[in-house]
């Protein structure tokens, strides 16, 4: 279980929504391909989209060394790490009661820096494994001086929680008889056909990007 | 234009990918249905993912008068918020040059609460038209007490920017000719066909919900 403190309860929904559970948590790190990462200087937030792997209790995100939100988070400054994948819009029979499904987490970490060459070089494949799943051996092999200028970042996964929202509209009981639709409309995330650059009309396209 | 100051200029692709055209952030901001809102206690950054309304240099949020989220950024502490969506995978033929074509919105400001109820009220509504276009007249119409029991913030949208990746993978010149695949592949958020809940089996899906 991740550590449940004051940070990591909310105000609302504190019992039915919350997890501290690394098996509500990590799937949906998982499913995520993006995070929003927020830090503060001098009480001034600052929050930054970025793609990011997560590996065991770890979360790792990369960047150019001349990053100017890596160089200031790497000082290890505290940092809140938040990920959103909406599922549904809960429509109701009201608009008070409409509402969303969600799957939401937030780590509150701070960052060590690392260095070591094939500790980034694998980081590098598991991103990119991540991202379009099979094509590391497909693509042109990663060179030296590409892992070079890269900066690689890692947050322990400790103080953490998943809020997630499932299932359908709750009308109050009073409404519940109106002659009013009410359900959800899923809005996933889809994979849709690729598209070739001008460079590869003519290559055929792999199998591991075939969308099924 | 909006104002472009040094919080506002990024240390990456400062000239090629931003802009402060309204003309530019704000149909990012109405394509987007969740921001996420960052702020500082004492340098610890907390960020919160939920969903917006903008009209004209204007952004609303609201929740419940209970919320300490809400509570705490009333108080008119600095705000930062951002909004991204992800259009496409940028498939490159190396790792590296791997890409993400987005369209994302930093904005830092401060919240101001509003009291009124017209204006509440009319917030509700514009926030429901948004998330399920001409559905307000259909719904059980709006209670004084759901207007009483909702905060609702706005934030200027004076000190914001926009950040733009589109079109094709770069590859080095000296990749250029190698026969592997490049290209986009489109995640977009697809709104898919309505699934009823219980209470409205036997109730006709109106047509503002029929997809197209």
């Amino acid at each position: 279980m991740l550590e449940k403190t004051p940070r990591t309860t909310p105000s609302r929904y504190a019992n039915q929504r919350m997890s501290y559970d690394e098996a509500v948590v990590f799937p949906i790190l998982d499913d995520a391909l993006f995070c929003t990462v927020s830090y503060s200087v001098d009480n001034q937030p600052f929050s930054i989209p970025t793609a990011f792997v997560r590996k065991e209790n770890k979360l790792y995100i990369h960047g150019s060394v001349g990053s100017h939100f890596l160089r200031e988070i790497e000082k290890g400054i505290p940092v809140c790490i938040s990920v959103m994948l909406t599922d549904d819009l809960v429509v109701a029979k009201s608009a008070f009661n409409h509402s969303v499904n969600y799957r939401s987490v937030v780590i509150f970490s701070n960052a060590t820096k690392i260095d070591d060459f094939e500790a980034k070089a694998l980081f590098f494949k598991e991103l990119t494994e991540k991202i379009v799943p099979n094509s590391w051996d497909y693509l042109r092999p990663m060179k030296e001086k590409e892992v070079n200028k890269t900066m690689l970042l890692v947050f322990d996964i400790v103080e953490a929680s998943a809020k997630v929202r499932s299932g359908m509209p709750v009308d109050e009981e009073e409404d519940q008889g109106l002659p009013i639709w009410s359900g959800l409309i899923p809005i996933p995330s889809k994979r849709l056909t690729p598209i070739a650059d001008e460079l590869s009309v003519n290559i055929p396209l792999p199998e591991h990007l075939a969308t099924t």
